[in-house]
């Protein structure tokens, strides 16, 4: 078994970088807050003997040498980046546990045949830049590189020009690397696994996501001497497609979620009727013929409400993958640690994306999953127990080791 | 008859200072824009023989001295402070109307028995700092000073610091003026003497506004891996309170209109349920009642929704006014100069507030609007011909010089 107190130091030590308001983080990607959590994990993995690689997308690869250095490694980790009222173990929690893998390794002098490389990718909650899992995805030959780092924020700041600001584009081609395996801890984001009182989930398939960016307008006019009847209201034509993707998503019950996370309207003054209104919807299901669904019902229904509006309607689609099966022998590795170990567990579908999901198109691949409290994420009271996040990264361990063979 | 070529030119003068992306301007209250206004409308003064005087919210006073320095002033002007997006002639045109009739009295060699004080009302669009018609609401004793310096912008600056830092914090004590009558002409951003093809309206009435600050409060969360029935989505919410707004507003129909042009979310991100939506409900009519009733069915619709959606909500009223019935000898001297200059006209209820309708509450006051291209306004596109400034100041002089007596 790892180290859990340890694991759980450096959690905390890492959550004291880019801190939020309410006890969580804001360590949004290619920030400098991103810039000095990376030197903290790159001075942890060096004191463990590590060597480091950077690719052109600031994927960070930290390695731990096997006793066979031309094998292929086996690949561990996820990203140190944060929603920008994120929670403390979203994505930090695998980085560390890959970490806390080679410092056990180490501490019991036990050597794996495979190099193992623990690893951060860059910008994956796409918060900051659109879409979610950006440089997995361009490792994954998802996307180009010069695609990506044309991204901008809200600010109109592009990803490469951040990334290069704050020192951590590296000389490495994105993609290069082979893997035998890549394996992902994470915390569930879900209610599942603590409602039934299960350490770990086995994760066996993750959901599809489409993020369709909704761009309504209609003409901005004063919200007192405008007549009723002459009114172009982006806003109210925006509160009408927001009731729409509720509509759609309830109607593939259980088998889709559907909401908008980001929401502005222009020029934003109380006495201006909104001439612009900009939302991302974000529909997910295990399904792609219920995305599919869902994105041509919110194109035919936004396009009607708007027209009986008399508003102009844009749909762009910003981010999406289709629902990922994650490979068996892999995902065996994980149910037969979490078994050898005797942690509960059940197989588990992930409601969210993770770069796994993009990874597993270039490498064998799986996830570990252990239950966070009520199923919160992407909120600053996100938690999960000591003992939760420890029981994790046994697992991980174990699948790990075994799958790096000793 | 004013001249009309030197009002058109100065207009177009004071439009380079802040201009906007598409043609308008964009000089909000108490930003260097403003004060660089500032500057250019004391320079063309003081060209023209006035005196300055300044009070504690940056109200400016520009006197044209009287036959009888002892007589009461008749005041006139409007706002040179703009939307985010707005046009050129909301507020300066009745600002600069009132310099033109002092460089006309000049030319024309015409001395009045009353001086003529020509004044710009700081913050009158409320855009930056709510309320709306802020410093002539504090001259005419509705709101405090301290209160009024309190206001703060979307970035948590204050009114009054942020007045200071342009230096246009006078000494003079508010509200310590006494006026014998009041005019501000004003463009009638409402299509209604456009359509008719008046030049002129004579305002009788202004209609009555309530802005309430909605705050929507859920629970932030993942939209991928948090399940339907889980959801506290604040975005949602407000969506269904938008609708709600629009439908009291029409149960008013004719006379009521009602919108929310400032909306926030919170976190603002793709991928998390917003946890907070905050936006501004825009209710007015000239009835006081439909304003009350529709401020009553807001707060129990909202509460309604929000209870069967498990969010909470909060309701702050953060700005309003009654509706205004103005001077009447005031409003005759507007008619009769439109007569007696032979301008078609008609009698007609101002939809939007103005500096006017809080100045009414202390000094006989009256409005001379003219027409605007279809009725917009709080737009960058807002347009009006220069026949139709010309004739507006043409009355307003006439109105302004009856009044200040030869
Ligand atoms: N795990 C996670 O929160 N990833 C962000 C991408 C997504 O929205 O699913
Ligand atoms: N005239 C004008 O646009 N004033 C701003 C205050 C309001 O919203 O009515």
């Amino acid at each position: 078994k790892i180290n859990g107190d340890r694991l759980w130091d450096s959690l905390m030590d890492m959550a004291k970088i880019g801190p939020g308001v309410r006890g969580g983080n804001n360590r949004q990607t290619v920030t400098d807050e991103d810039g000095e959590g990376r030197h903290l994990f790159r001075k942890w993995c060096e004191e463990a003997g590590m060597s480091m690689g950077v690719d052109q997308m600031g994927n960070m690869f930290m390695r731990h040498e096997g006793t066979d250095p031309d094998a292929l490694p086996v690949y561990v980790g996820s990203h140190l980046d944060t929603q920008p009222t994120g929670g403390k173990y979203d994505g930090v929690l695998g980085v560390l546990a890959g970490l806390e893998i080679v410092r056990s390794l180490r501490d019991m002098n036990i050597k794996t045949k495979r190099p193992i490389v623990v690893t951060n990718w860059t910008n994956e909650e796409g918060t900051r830049f659109a879409p979610a899992m950006l440089s997995s995805g361009v490792f994954a030959g998802m996307h180009t590189q010069d695609w990506a780092y044309d991204r901008e924020d809200a600010e109109g700041k592009k990803f490469g020009a951040e990334l290069e600001r704050i020192g951590w584009k590296g000389e490495e081609k994105v993609g290069d690397r082979k893997m035998h395996a890549f394996f992902e801890l994470h915390i569930e984001q879900g209610p599942i696994l603590e409602a039934e009182g299960k350490d770990i989930g086995v994760v066996t398939h993750g959901q599809g996501l489409s993020w369709t960016q909704v761009t309504v307008t209609g003409k901005e006019s004063h919200t007192g001497s405008t007549p009723m009847p002459m009114r172009k209201n982006a806003g109210l034509g925006m509160a009408r497609i927001l009731e729409l993707v509720d509509e759609i998503a309830w109607s593939h019950k259980p088998d889709a979620v559907g909401a908008a996370g980001h929401i502005d309207v222009y020029p934003n003054s109380r006495n201006v009727i909104p001439g612009k209104a900009v939302f991302t919807v974000d529909f997910r299901s295990p399904n792609l013929s219920v995305i599919q669904d869902m994105e041509k019902r919110l194109a035919e229904g936004a396009k009607k409400i708007c027209e009986e509006m008399g508003l102009d309607v844009k749909l762009e689609k910003v981010g999406g993958f289709d629902p990922v099966e994650f490979d068996k022998d892999c995902v065996k590795a994980v149910r037969d640690a979490a078994e050898r170990l005797g942690y509960s567990h059940r197989d588990i579908i992930s409601g969210a994306g993770h770069d796994a999901c993009w990874i597993n198109r270039t490498a064998p691949t799986a996830m570990v999953m252990c239950p966070c409290v009520d199923g919160l994420s992407h909120n600053e009271d996100e938690e999960i127990s000591r003992e939760w996040a420890a029981a994790g990264a046994d697992v991980l361990f174990h699948a790990v080791v075994e799958t790096a063979e000793i």
